[in-house]
């Protein structure tokens, strides 16, 4: 299963004469030029994701939960203990987390993945089994995994994409659940878009102010052994995570696919900056749900060309912002599709 | 009907303990502290409206939108003629434009109300007659209607509102047709903000940047008849729209009896300016939407005290930026009332 000879699939580009299809659409339907604002780009670029003007309904989305456990939080990077991240999954698959609330109000599956929890979670049949190892190695001391780990992980993902796509699945959002992760995806963004450790660290999920400079310099020390790397998978072997090497998977496996792909916050803008760096044309098949309050996230999506289309402050993960778009990626198609033309005076 | 010495109902102050009940519902909830954003906020503010913790599920939602016609069109304040008003109601009807293909995807139901339509719509079964007459007069030569209209058109706007409760609505957004509307909103705006009519005056509807100083003109003019009024009526009757005061009965009648009202764009904003100048308490059983790109909508939110959930470059009214918040109150409701308590490790 880990070949670390792996190579990634071709992402064709955006379907150019869809997309002018979708344009050419806007420009006749019944309202003012420009005034449905950034849904009216927003359908242009589903338009040219799937191949398709009108694009199709979005009638079953899906939100991926990949969850593992950090190294990393041995050294105080986090406000939480690692048994969180076991415990938050048992939530989720109780059904009883924020991002099983925020999927049932918009319709979408909610499916959870373990790709290294740092606990038994075989009982939990709500869960897919795929754990590459037993969390990851301590990101501010050495690797986090090994090359052979981290593309088995990313092949758990691209796994998961297909799986989904076979099953009828036509819009994934990406989510995670790993105490610690904001310290990997910080040093991800820093690494692979040569930004300071300064730049890029923020309190993830409610870290205390004091606490900032000793994150700050945990990052500074992964980044260290990862800012002369140029692969991409060099730099999650050395600062990555296994669930954001999941993510990346999810997103070239769904976006080789033609399926419209939601991100989350910094987690999943992290693991889409390394699956664009591994598969080029990812990020454009990629829409940003929301703006984290992460810094690293507002740094990795300017890096990726994408603009957030909410931006309410969550710090949240398990997919929260990414779940709350899928309405705005509905709506932007419904009314390219159901919109009467011009009325001629 | 038009009864000019009409009073407003009393709204009731935001119910503090349902608020209360919600911040330490969400203190305990399995997630970091915060880390949901403006939606914890949003919650509490709708069991506030509500007094109730958690607030109910949104079930029926619904958008009315009360459209009428403009004298000032006459003058050449919009890029579109008086007859698109009529055209896009007929559209509606049909259920084709912009704000049903939004409302379908949300489920909201869509009504339809003739408040001052300057044609006849008598054929139209899934509209509502409530004509009170045949669109304003030129406010940049005279009032917009007299104080009995305003009052009637005011009273139309309560009427629905009441029976929109009565049928099981329990989540009301705003919506507006008129072609011309964004100039008696500018000056709404202006007189009740004491801001300039540079200040709050944009393109609307898409007007040419050329003819944007011949509209800020226009909004001087009404503005100088209005600027030293202190009763909001009075400015209604002055510088109003029919569209507009039904809009601000509709927001009085909703917020008395505590459902919560979502805000469109500039109109919708400027009605709650009347509104809550003629019943207290109105703006805030009011969640504000989206940010439309007219500045006067910004002007008249900050005035009101509302922050908008979405920023998405919208300005073509009809509700459907009030729309496209409804999954957000959703999501908040749902994330109060289905998420487990922390876990304890």
């Amino acid at each position: 299963m880990a070949d670390s000879s792996w190579s990634p699939p071709a992402i064709a580009p955006l379907d150019g004469e869809a997309m002018a299809a979708a344009l050419v659409r806007w420009a006749s339907r019944a309202k003012p030029p420009g005034s449905l604002g950034r849904l009216e780009e927003l359908a242009v670029q589903l338009a040219g994701i799937t191949g398709r003007c009108p694009p199709a309904p979005i009638e079953r989305p899906a939100v991926v939960v990949f969850a593992a456990d950090h190294g990393v939080v041995d050294e105080g990077a986090s406000a939480w203990p690692r048994q969180v991240t076991a415990l938050m999954v048992r939530t989720m698959a109780e059904g009883r987390a924020a991002i099983n609330a925020f999927a049932r109000t918009v319709g979408a599956e909610v499916h959870l993945v373990d790709v290294g929890v740092d606990a038994d979670l075989s009982d939990l049949a709500a869960l897919a089994h795929h754990k590459v190892r037993l969390g990851t190695g301590n990101i501010a001391t050495g690797p986090a995994m090994t090359r052979a780990e981290a593309v088995a992980a990313l092949q758990v993902g691209i796994a998961v994409a297909h799986g989904l796509v076979e099953g009828g699945v036509d819009c994934v959002c990406g989510g995670d659940m790993g105490i610690g992760n904001t310290t990997p995806s910080a040093a991800l963004v820093a690494a692979l878009t040569a930004s300071s450790a300064d730049a890029v660290t923020g309190p993830g999920a409610g870290l205390a102010p004091d606490r900032l400079p000793h994150k700050r310099a945990l990052v500074a020390k992964a980044l260290s052994r990862a800012r002369a790397l140029t692969d991409p998978m060099d730099v999650l072997v050395q600062v990555g995570g296994l669930e954001i090497a999941a993510l990346a998977g999810l997103f070239v496996g769904a976006t080789a696919r033609r399926v419209p792909v939601v991100l989350d916050g910094v987690v999943a803008a992290a693991a889409l900056c390394v699956a664009a760096g591994i598969a080029p044309g990812c990020a454009a098949r990629c829409v940003a749900g929301h703006r984290s309050t992460e810094p690293a996230a507002t740094i990795a999506l300017a890096h990726l060309g994408l603009e957030p289309l909410l931006d309410l402050g969550l710090h949240l993960g398990e997919g929260t912002g990414a779940c709350l778009a899928i309405p705005l990626l509905r709506a932007s198609i419904a009314a390219l599709t159901d919109m009467a033309d011009l009325p001629s005076t």
